[in-house]
């Protein structure tokens, strides 16, 4: 790619034979719009943001256009049964009369209202008189985000990476290709007008480029997944990069002894119902033993899920349990309930089903987790503080929930404003990811032109380490 | 591995044939340690280290015998010439009449001064009354450390992992093996001592033991080596795992037109010879022009340099400058100065050897910074406090030095208290990594029951997302 910075990504949208494609040359251009954006103010930040609403508006029917064009084109992959019905309406970006659309535009608006998450002053120390260390947040550089089908995602990842002050390169699905290439646009414009590089947002297409781009390690420092559990996988597989993201989202609800269990059948039926398909939905119920013999499984929890529409795959203890009732009995004549098979403990059911084992404890239930959970969301339901704390501090995820639907795990519930993704990683960010999983920190010394000499001497200068206020003055320094 | 805990890691270390050891077994057994690590108190982690100083203390009879056996093999192999000095030196714990090994208690103790890592609530939100969110460090879970030579590591690395509530297996060089065993079987036996898991700390040998472990990716969640950059790299290109460390220290010092020149030659002598051999020490100075024209550079910095016994790998500019001073240009007869091919100034000399360029401006300094620099530790040397804000805030580094020399980039003199390693990642921990590398985060939802549906439903309950002020009551919660 020896064309210059705005026509690189041109090159990149536009080729129909991906040999042509310079994935290097691609990664480099992005990684020097990443520097550039290193040092843009929050202003110029906004600004852009700003722009790539009204560019956005402005060429509202143009874009309608191009969507109309993959859903003509999706409608008959629909009817030929190459495609699902779910992935066609969530191609349609102007979708309940532009309702889809608006929301759109008012979420780029709601990411210049979020703080600014770079140049943040995370710690400051005086190592000496006239010598002095800050930590301060600063982008990670280039993005690298592939994900499938819902096209707004161009919009929503572009306004995230511009606030933090990165670099991003795009990899949608091909279904909505000219979609995809209608709003690219406006974003590379919105940059244009503000002064900002073009390449700070590239769009790429095609299967090869995947690979071509998870082989640039050296320009290329982070790359979020969003799709199915084998994509992530297969990403995780194929890179040096670090992968931000998920690929399992197993979770469970365990049902204390002590608990409510009106409670318990409301949490149950939320995580699992509330939207099946989500990552953060639960796919197995323990149950405590007393709850079992006490009969709030069988006459509370178990009828509230089948209400609900629930399959529930049970292991023999909360199997035998149902048959003493009459209405959980009819349940398992019409096939609602099924005996539990060990893997359905390993399954993402991902549809209103749930697999159900008894538990004698607290300690079995976060034994049961570790074996099988992904470290997603875990709940508890237990009126018992002491309880409640061994689950919290002992069940190894990225949420532990005491007393609530696992459904809230996600970055808009939390108050994070956007959502990024979200990460059962243990290094970094973890749990719902939004603009702080986007930046990283550097390290600032400021001298008066020490040397290390001077304090290694016998007799030499000694460090103080005063940790230093970090003021609104002193923070204003580094925010520009 | 059937044994118990405390019988696997045994294995591991007496092992003579690997095909022995079942490394999934024994990752696994970390694992294992290392949940039950998580939910151990301040007080007990404490306590073990605590211990961990006694047991070495009363067994320093029995680990000097250790050291002596290695050191007199070792001895040998100098001899032979398949081990350095260098190499040799390192594996004596007991150096300079046992000031090493009284230095290696020490630092035991210190490390139970510092503050708790974990249990800190970094975030809290009231997302509706009764429904509360925070956001609280955790151990990040199994580190795997690989390092070469220096015993102490082994006490060093336990210390930090213990005070971190992780486990942590250690992979350390053959011809120190005795040492390590000593040390490590006194680790074990101050963590039994209250009742933490023995294979909370395990030891393996063996370069198969390495292969086998970074495979065990859904077992072992971080890897950091430290060692050459060759072992980084070879470590990178083989796991899954997140790897925490750096490759190369390819460190530039900028000497900017407004600069000091005396404070300028300072800053260069220390960064290049105060310890060539660390990767803070600097490889290349970067001169601009105005320093080269005023003489600034022939008759203050390169002399400096050259009396330091510095050899000067220089451009053609830098080493014409040089050709007009007398006391220089015999350096260049000595061959102490000579022209610098392109590949000096990716090389990382680790000896008295420095490339020299010069640099219209410090943009262009930034740009010969980012094309090859290895994003550790860059300075600039200025008076113009725009100019160096310029620098501070556009070089990708993990450490941006003004006025100071890169060689304070140490978690020592950052006032950590304790180092693990340096990062050049963009991830996660970014230069010095303390304590606070070894944590990351978990999200805790504390609720009465609610239900994603309440929110959802029109003319439902609204999030507050208010946030919450961590005082010293609230964190009280949940530091314990």
């Amino acid at each position: 790619m020896s064309t210059n910075a705005a026509g690189s990504a041109t090159t990149a949208t536009t080729a129909t034979a991906p040999a042509a494609v310079d994935y290097t040359a691609l990664a480099r251009s992005a990684r020097a719009a990443g520097r550039a954006m290193q040092t843009a103010s929050l202003a110029t930040r906004n600004a852009a943001l700003t722009a790539l609403k009204q560019h956005l508006a402005t060429h509202r029917d143009e874009i309608a256009r191009a969507n109309a064009a993959n859903l003509a084109e999706a409608r008959t992959m629909v009817a030929s049964g190459s495609l699902s019905e779910s992935t066609f309406k969530r191609l349609d970006l102007m979708g309940d009369k532009d309702a889809k659309w608006h929301a759109l535009l008012e979420g780029v608006d709601d990411v210049v209202g979020l703080p600014d998450p770079t140049n943040k002053v995370t710690l400051a120390t005086k190592l000496d008189d006239g010598l002095e260390l800050y930590r301060v947040t600063c982008p990670i550089g280039v993005l690298l985000i592939i994900f499938e089908a819902r096209p707004e995602v161009v919009v929503q990842i572009s306004a995230l990476a511009i606030k933090s002050g990165n670099a991003v390169i795009l990899k949608g699905g091909k279904e909505a290709s000219a979609t995809l290439r209608a709003l690219h646009a406006q974003v590379q414009a919105a940059l244009a007008s503000v002064n900002l590089p073009r390449d700070a947002v590239t769009l790429i297409e095609g299967r090869d480029a995947v690979q071509a781009l998870l082989d640039q390690d050296k320009y290329i420092d982070v790359v979020i997944p969003r799709g199915s559990a084998s994509l992530v996988r297969h990403i995780k597989d194929s890179t040096r990069i670090p992968v931000l993201g998920h690929a399992d989202g197993l979770c469970s609800v365990y049902i204390d002894a002590e608990s409510d269990v009106d409670m318990a059948a409301r949490i149950a039926v939320d995580s699992k119902t509330n939207y099946p398909a989500a990552c953060n939905a639960a796919e197995t119920l323990l149950v405590n033993e007393k709850v079992v013999k006490s009969g709030g499984w069988a006459k509370v929890i178990a009828p509230a899920l089948l209400s609900a529409g629930v399959t529930l795959k049970c292991d023999e203890a909360t199997l035998a349990a149902l048959r003493t009732n009459d209405a959980t009995a009819a349940a398992i004549t019409r096939g609602q309930v099924v005996p539990a098979t060990p893997a359905d403990f390993d399954t993402e059911f991902l549809s209103l089903t749930i697999a159900v084992r008894v538990v004698t404890d607290v300690h079995a239930a976060m034994a049961h987790i570790h074996e099988h959970g992904s470290g997603h969301t875990e709940a508890i339901v237990t009126s018992n503080a002491e309880t409640a704390e061994t689950f919290l501090r002992g069940v190894d995820a990225a949420g532990a929930y005491w007393n609530a639907s696992t459904r809230f795990a996600d970055g808009f519930r939390y108050g994070f404003g956007a959502e990024i993704g979200v990460s059962t990683n243990k290094t970094h960010a973890r749990g719902p990811v939004g603009l702080e999983g986007l930046v990283i920190y550097k390290y600032r010394v400021v001298g008066k032109g020490q040397t290390v000499a001077e304090y290694a001497a016998p007799g030499g200068r000694k460090y103080l380490h005063e940790p230093i206020a970090v003021t609104e003055a002193v923070q204003k320094r580094f925010s520009h």
